[in-house]
């Protein structure tokens, strides 16, 4: 399933919300604009907006204030972006050189806040404080989150409960945030606007989860990057918790955890563990259990032409291979 | 004269930001609030919430509005000296050591994007879009200011002027604004808050001109960092510009500045040529016109304690050490 068709309902706002990014990004200073282009055209699943404009759908709202806070959502999202291939040193995303490697960090530190504050002014314009405040909040919420994993990095004991709680900071509040907007937008009733937010909530937790997944069943072709990264810099996800937990062979993926600087050996026995323990059907198992908190969260009084494509977004997180 | 002085009409209500700076960066991840304890305690001169509340001085406004735009306006400033550190590599400020000397660039960047989107969540929840859009657009001009100088590093031929467009998005920008917010906070007039935007530009710029002259005239001591850093890492200020147009040393500058990597016996050449060529007089003599500028943009309707004030800020600016 391509997400042009999960997203047709939405297709005709999110080709305005390309246009948009494009314009909402132009700026006399031409490195500033190279690398935010850069940034716009390395494309991505722009899950965030289309979600928000599903969840809009329903609403009374004028068109450019609804694209306005699509684009927000997703430059908030190329910031962080940004910002995280600087904190990771990534040489490549989905297969293109990072904005680090081709103008260094500075500039890319630089071009993440110009972002960020690109999507704040143009929310401020709006006049829409609400919104406005509940982006602040989730971009609070992710510092938070990536705080935590450097902090947590290696740290072999690791309860799977922590784990949530970093994705929920890292990856949930966002997707959330975005379904939040959207409800509040369609002017729904407080209830429905907390069972979006769920929804998204769910939905989000099942996207990192399959995320950290994919980092131990992809190739590198498929995900841009090399695999096994997250081992590889000692970030520690479901799988590897999982694994960890094995009686047979969580000792020994420990000690290489431990170690801090694992060779391609070590991280290839450390894929040979995690596989054999279960981990992967184990963390597949959680995925299928949010995706099914997600659908149960839907509030009836959404139209059902909205529900059926916010189910299908569901199903499409569940599959997806990149 | 102390800042405890000029700024004695609002010391009331800067104790008051001192206090919710500190609140404001509560967050349960220790590592965040430690750096942002660090970046709070590590002080600095308030100017830009002491213009903010002394330009608010004469409004309605309720307290606690006004020291929560106050303490996002220092957040923002906070945000951007962190980012800053990271970016120039510094590895002390104000004497003390950065947040990326003491927790790495990582953790650095991160705490800055959350410091900027705390500012930006305080002034939402007060549901002030227009002093938002006015905060998000210094921030994005910020960004452009640092880019710029980046861009410009090294190149010799740079003219005076493009050094004031640099230097004006750099700092001139976010000081007007700060200026501009509190004249809307106190409900002037349209005439009236350009008058005081104006005025925050100009000491911006005298601001700013001055710190790129103690560059050259202070010691390591008294800034807290090695003097002649700036000829050092490339970055063409007022100063250098002026010596660089000396018919008798010039070229010799010019020459230094190309190397791009200066030794100390250099560096300590360079500072000679600009001393020689009369070029900190005549950075001077651009903060004078730049502070008479200002004091004459300050509008009559002005309480004259208020103006009192201000025109000490000019005063201030055009004395400090520091």
């Amino acid at each position: 399933m391509r997400n042009s068709s999960i997203f047709a309902m939405v297709a005709g706002d999110l080709a305005l919300v390309e246009a948009e990014l494009l314009n909402a990004i132009q700026t006399p200073v031409e490195m500033l604009s190279d690398i935010s282009a850069h940034l716009t055209k390395a494309g991505g699943k722009r899950l965030r907006p289309a979600l928000y404009l599903l969840c809009a759908k329903q609403g009374p709202t004028t068109g450019s204030d609804k694209i306005s806070v699509a684009v927000a959502i997703e430059l908030i999202h190329m910031a962080t972006l940004v910002h995280d291939d600087v904190i990771d040193n990534a040489a490549t995303r989905r297969g293109i050189a990072t904005a680090n490697t081709q103008w260094g960090n500075h500039a890319s530190v630089l071009s993440g806040d110009f972002l960020f504050a690109k999507a704040f002014s143009m929310v401020a314009a709006k006049g829409n404080s609400d919104v406005l405040k509940i982006l602040a909040d989730v971009v609070c919420s992710m510092c938070e989150g990536e705080i935590i994993q450097i902090k947590e990095s290696f740290n072999a004991d690791l309860l799977e409960a922590d784990y949530y709680g970093r994705i929920a900071k890292k990856t949930a509040d966002f997707i959330a945030g975005s379904a939040r907007i959207g409800a509040i937008t369609s002017k729904m009733s407080p209830t429905d606007i907390q069972a979006l937010h769920q929804y998204g909530y769910a939905l989000g937790m099942a996207f990192q989860i399959t995320d950290d997944i994919l980092d131990f069943t992809s190739s590198a072709q498929q995900l841009g990057k090399p695999a096994g990264n997250d081992l590889r810099q000692g970030i520690i996800t479901l799988p590897i918790i999982h694994a960890l937990r094995d009686r047979t062979s969580g000792q020994q993926l420990k000690e290489l955890i431990l170690q801090r600087k694992m060779n391609e050996a070590d991280i290839k026995q450390g894929l040979a563990i995690i596989h054999n323990a279960g981990s992967i059907e184990y963390a597949y198992n959680q995925v299928a259990q949010y995706l099914q908190r997600a659908r149960e969260a839907l509030p009836q009084s959404l139209d059902s032409s909205v529900r059926t494509a916010l189910l299908e977004v569901a199903d499409f997180v569940g599959i997806r291979k990149y």
